[in-house]
């Protein structure tokens, strides 16, 4: 189960399993005049020996903060001056190891350095392996909010390894594959009735469903790449996900990004169902196999408000209606429908009401 | 001789003379969600009043200070604040009207902003008229290294009024004028012979002048758009240039960009003579004509170490050689050349030595 496997993409190749030959073969063809790597705590411990192992050589670390709370302005400043005082030039190579956080903002860091050096993307975290592994999105938050700094770019090479996942806390895990759920949803019913036989995450083996998650991400990019239409097909589960998981950052019991995705995406199949066609037995389908999964977590009331101002804010509206890409069924999308704020509070009750 | 003028790139056009009506129909066809216009003390008070009666429409302005001190990545936070407290969002439009800080900072500012947003470039001095307003070169000074933070991309559309250069002290035009030779002597023979017709510039009329310089980088940036070869000759007269200009960035009598680089063009042109074919005669012309413009700035021979030790830190070079651009004879040239301290000394000597 450890065979390469390479999926291309239009400027570049993302390599799954053993990527070291690739890996070997792609820096002696560039003759970088430097690299070095980007971690954090975490990384660096359970990644970067294995990774270093994989390379075969010693390279300078620059090693940050773990957390969405360090992907600002003033950690890139931090990795910039790094590069500077390691003499990175125009033809250095930055290698990006870790989960959304480092792949985001180093990628932003090298797109940015001398007006752009090569960087490789070696995401550790499920989640970044099938969702920021494809689509050249890079960036930081700014002013509280999510990713509003940034540019598309292109790495030279993504490399996937499962191994990392082993590292990982289950919850991780499970926040990484509703990622994997929402391809399958939007764009492959065969794939979506596969991922229904799983049940338990730790006896997964994870690359081929990563490689099928990747390709279909793949495919939406490739034919809208700044984000202008189809792309939005991506944004399902996103709208209602994001108000939800933006409202817990206040709460103690803070969601993970695939937690909050998860219930986003149970309420707008709800939303699918009662405008775009998605049938009731798909519905209960997807309701009652995300709950098997991410179990439920009652969401209060009081926060609906909040929560619909959020969705408000989200940069993908034109003017004051709130969009959204619904399911017309399994594996068909309809992308720039809207919803009333009625509709969206009963897609939140709706949920609410799967716990009794 | 108000006749508007356009020049095509690849990716956009450029306007010279009168812009309006291109302008308004650039906006109409787009319809922003919303515009701001970017300026600093300096074009709010003589530029401004002037574009916005050509725009025919009252936009907000975000105001930064004067001046290369403040291109750095506090004033481009100071700008992404405005913009997102102005509600900017990825259907939103920055117009940058200024000098080649205001288009610099500008351009990286919306370049970045939600991932790109869309820019046009007003030049209102004649060096970024012609040296700014082509070529996509985006971005800050970082670490007091000049540009080491920024990206390639390309504006809108970028408009040129002469008028603008109304405002201008007369040192700020010959600055610019030094990169209307430069584009001259490296690429068209006879527009250098039109050139050294100019003996007062007070009275030039610049617009076929800054069309004809325009067309020259154009033609150079579309072939090389990345830098990696040919755009290089662009950098006649910067490696020597550059160096004065820097070690002068401390002493009280410092010099402009232009200045700077034209006493890099006459050493350069020495160096051409020496390794490069560049004939006597030649030689003579450019140095003398030069002179008649820009004067004479006598070099301390203490400075010469400075001066080569920043030549050898530029970005372009690969290695420790330091690389040059040379003459092969008026309208032609060499990348790639490498000339020997020695010989620099040489050239620096030359120059100190047409004083006499």
């Amino acid at each position: 189960m450890r065979n390469p496997l390479r999926i291309c993409t239009e400027n570049y190749d993302i390599h799954i399993n053993d990527f070291k030959k690739s890996l070997k073969d792609l820096l002696e063809g560039k003759k970088y005049s430097s690299i070095a790597v980007l971690v954090d705590e975490n990384t660096e411990r359970d990644c970067l020996p294995l990774f270093l192992e994989m390379l075969g050589m010693e390279i300078p670390i620059i090693k940050i903060s773990s957390g969405e709370i360090h992907k600002n302005i003033n950690t890139c400043q931090f990795i910039w001056k790094q590069m500077m005082e390691l003499g990175m030039g125009r033809h250095s190579l930055l290698l990006n190891l870790g989960g959304g956080v480092i792949g985001d903002m180093g990628g932003f860091c090298a797109s940015t350095f001398k007006r752009g050096i090569d960087f490789i993307q070696i995401p550790t975290t499920l989640l970044s392996q099938v969702d920021a592994s494809v689509g050249g999105k890079l960036g930081i938050d700014f002013m509280g909010i999510k990713n509003s700094i940034g540019v598309f770019n292109d790495p030279q090479t993504v490399c996937i390894d499962p191994i990392f996942l082993k590292t990982l806390p289950e919850r991780e895990i499970r926040s990484g594959f509703a990622e994997i759920i929402k391809h399958a949803l939007i764009k492959n019913e065969n794939q979506w009735q596969e991922i229904r036989e799983i049940k338990d995450l730790s006896q997964v083996d994870w690359h081929v469903f990563i490689a099928d998650s990747v390709k279909i991400k793949r495919d939406i990019v490739q034919e809208d790449p700044f984000e202008k239409g189809l792309r939005k097909a991506l944004n399902f589960g996103h709208t209602i996900g994001h108000g939800i998981e933006s409202v817990f950052l206040e709460k103690p019991d803070f969601l993970l990004h695939g937690e909050a995705i998860a219930i986003g995406m149970i309420c707008e199949s709800f939303i699918s169902n009662e405008i775009a066609g998605l049938s009731d037995k798909e519905l209960n389908s997807i309701s009652s196999y995300l709950l098997s999964i991410f179990g439920h977590q009652p969401l209060e009331k009081a926060d609906f408000k909040a929560m619909i101002s959020i969705m408000g804010n989200d940069k993908k509206n034109i003017g004051n209606k709130i969009n959204f890409t619904v399911l017309n069924g399994i594996g068909k999308v309809s992308i720039n429908e809207t919803a009333t704020k009625t509709l969206i509070i009963k897609s939140l009750e709706y949920y609410n009401g799967l716990a009794l």
